[in-house]
């Protein structure tokens, strides 16, 4: 069976998982972006390789932050965007989610940005689109469930190229609520796929999922034995529902004992560099100091989320059209 | 009396309704758009013809999908689209429509394409610009109350000329709840306007409106009667609150009796297309096999819907500028 | 200490308020409007001044009147405008409202349009941007609690001049609650800066703040009194919680006292003009009559309104870039 992301030239024609997608189209999805930083940073910061695609950002679950990145990275590429909303829009009306698509098909549309609170809504569409509408109308996952951030996991990659030069060699922390977490999901597919040496998450018991280590990924408990001695600590979003869950006591007492300070920072590499996806509950997953201070490359990853999001949409808009 | 849609010289001002506006412009509307169905083919789906002008929507009644048929063919005319949800915004700080209209009208706003859930709003409104501001200002009715839907009415015509090449000698059955139903009104006015044969309407008595035979429309109460040997079917949504209401058992029982299905389809005209406003009820006004069957043409109409609205804009834009 | 709005070369870095903007860069701001009011007339309502910029505009407060006016001189400047609507975003998350601008800020925004419930906001941002992202990040107040709205001043200074040519020897009257309004402390700040020989404010005692007298404005309890010989009258919109609050006896009792009728009006020079910077309460603090009569120049307010924001965003687009 064909690999749902993939053409039979095996070229990216959806971009829904990281899961599954081979080391050569991540770098060369990381060499795209690398060219499109300078893009940004220009007088004028558009290129006119999308101009006059329709891209339509579907938003089934609120992001106005990941929304914006994707509507600034289309746009930067002279594309026509389309924001919807959908929760309140036609899904009121009793529509499915496929005559939707089917519907924004029918006006043309080029690409689907796809945010969904369900796990494999992506994937859905893709297969459909696939099927009634042919090969010039691309699904890019903004964020499924609990499944797969995949571009929120390609800046990653990114950034630590950026910093580290190279993933082999390296070790690299994920850090709390991995249970829940879709960009922790796609990190792990994305880092070992490009070859780092040692992944290791760190969470309490209750919010670390099974299977980890047949993924080849270290487990820790205790915070202090997880970051010694790592090269990248990727601190994650504690979702305020779990703060007030049975599956913590506190925000307080998790800051305690998972949330980064500078003394638990200073037992990683003194050149550690320390990522968060955003947006941060500052003093509960990480503290002030840390967030604001010299190791912290949260804003560069804001910066270089454009350029991926910019690679994935270009790489896909090169592909066959009507 | 000057029709109040049509300027000195006959033009198109403004489209509020398809009742009084002559056969000729509604040809010229769907030969135009006949020219605009292949831009949205295109590689760079745009051209040039608005560039510049400022295409405001307003809708007063949420409707994603309306709106959205619009931005995209204000944006493939190249023109700048402001989009106003006027429910959330100045309605709320108690300034009357006028004064809404007004103040956009000061920004030279060229074009409003109004919904709006009273009857008669769109006029109200060409007629205070047609008073205060001048002829470059154009107004489109995107749907108001019961009342019209003009852009539908064309796009189901010009669905219709695609499929059947000619209007005469057809007979089009409209199904569903006539009474409350903009569209039933405006296709009637558009259908009996281009020489189409005959109109017929289906749907229980709590939904005829009274008055049709006077129109030239043949009412049926039995489905099975009125789709015998029609060429053309137009199924209506059946709006969920008519089917919690007085006027209706059960969507079952009304499914039952006027949803369309494979057995009652079978009694047209074996190459008879079937159409749908959108968004579908799927097994209550119209069963999915059918919707999504070889005589179905429910998503044509929605690419034709673009190219029709963009006849539309591109010929009330062509009038005299400021 | 340097002024937080202008650069060390005395230009123009942010617009956040119009006190201590000196009478100089208020004249260049107007001057270099007047070149703009063209733009909106044209076929084309484009010039290329912000191609390829990014423009937020971060409504932290719902007003889709300036907003849109925002929007609309920036599109016409070729700008790329992104539209964030705070309340229903991350804010909901619990981000900071300085997290949330330094994600934009690593988004290469070039200028940030703020509005916000709490006076200050602004400021608040434009500091944390120069101290963070440098001289090619500009933030524009459009409207801030109680404090100020300077491009509201700025659009009323341009009316005054357009159809008085001169601010020296005229009175101004700014009539209604002085003591709640961003539109009147700026106003008043621009046109004593600008050389207005005399202002005044007339309201009710509960709403008219204490100091008034200090700047040089003359307070008037009695409209009669306050009308008197003025050249000028600004309106200024009644919030309606204060008619339904303890410092009103009621909206008919403030339009006694404080609504402007064709009697009051006629106590002002004959050739005064009335102003307002919606949206009106038409029946509370102005009366139809006036407010479409050949006195009132709101409807100029407004398109003069989207000539000086194409003024400021210009003049900031002009600074260094990255």
């Amino acid at each position: 069976m064909r690999h749902p992301q993939l053409n039979k030239n095996g070229e990216l024609q959806h971009l829904l998982s990281i899961e599954g997608l081979p080391r050569d189209l991540l770098l060369h999805i990381l060499d795209t972006a690398a060219g499109f930083v300078g893009v940004s940073d220009r007088e004028v910061k558009k290129v006119p390789l999308l101009r006059g695609k329709s891209v339509f950002n579907l938003f089934f679950e609120n992001s106005t932050r990941t929304r914006t990145t994707f509507e600034i990275a289309a746009t930067r590429l002279s594309a026509d965007v389309i924001n919807l909303n959908i929760n309140v829009s036609s899904a009121n009306k009793g529509e499915s989610l496929l005559d939707t698509i089917d519907n924004l098909a029918a006006m043309h549309a080029d690409m689907f940005v796809v945010r969904h609170a369900q796990s494999g809504a992506p994937f859905l569409i893709a297969r459909h689109v696939d099927a009634m509408h042919g090969p010039h109308v691309h699904v890019i996952n903004a964020g499924d469930g609990r499944h797969a951030h995949p571009t929120q996991a390609l800046l990653d990659a990114y950034t630590i190229r950026h910093y580290k030069r190279d993933f082999a060699n390296l070790s690299v922390a994920i850090v709390g609520d991995i249970l829940h977490s879709r960009v922790a999901r796609s990190d792990i597919h994305a880092l070992t796929t490009l070859g780092v040496a040692e992944v290791r998450v760190i969470g309490p018991r209750t919010l670390i999922p099974s299977g980890l280590t047949e993924m080849g990924v270290r487990v820790f408990h205790d915070m202090a034995q997880g970051l010694r001695g790592v090269d990248v600590i990727i601190m994650l979003r504690l979702q305020s529902e779990r703060m007030r869950g049975a599956l913590l006591p506190s925000a307080q007492e998790y800051f305690k004992n998972y949330g980064l300070n500078a003394d638990k920072l200073a037992l990683a590499q003194p050149d550690a560099i320390v990522m968060h996806p955003g947006p941060m509950n500052r003093g509960v997953e990480i503290d002030s100091p840390v967030a604001d201070g010299g190791q912290s490359v949260i804003l560069p990853q804001v910066t270089f989320g454009i350029a991926v999001r910019m690679a994935v949409m270009s790489i896909l808009g090169s592909h066959p059209t009507p």
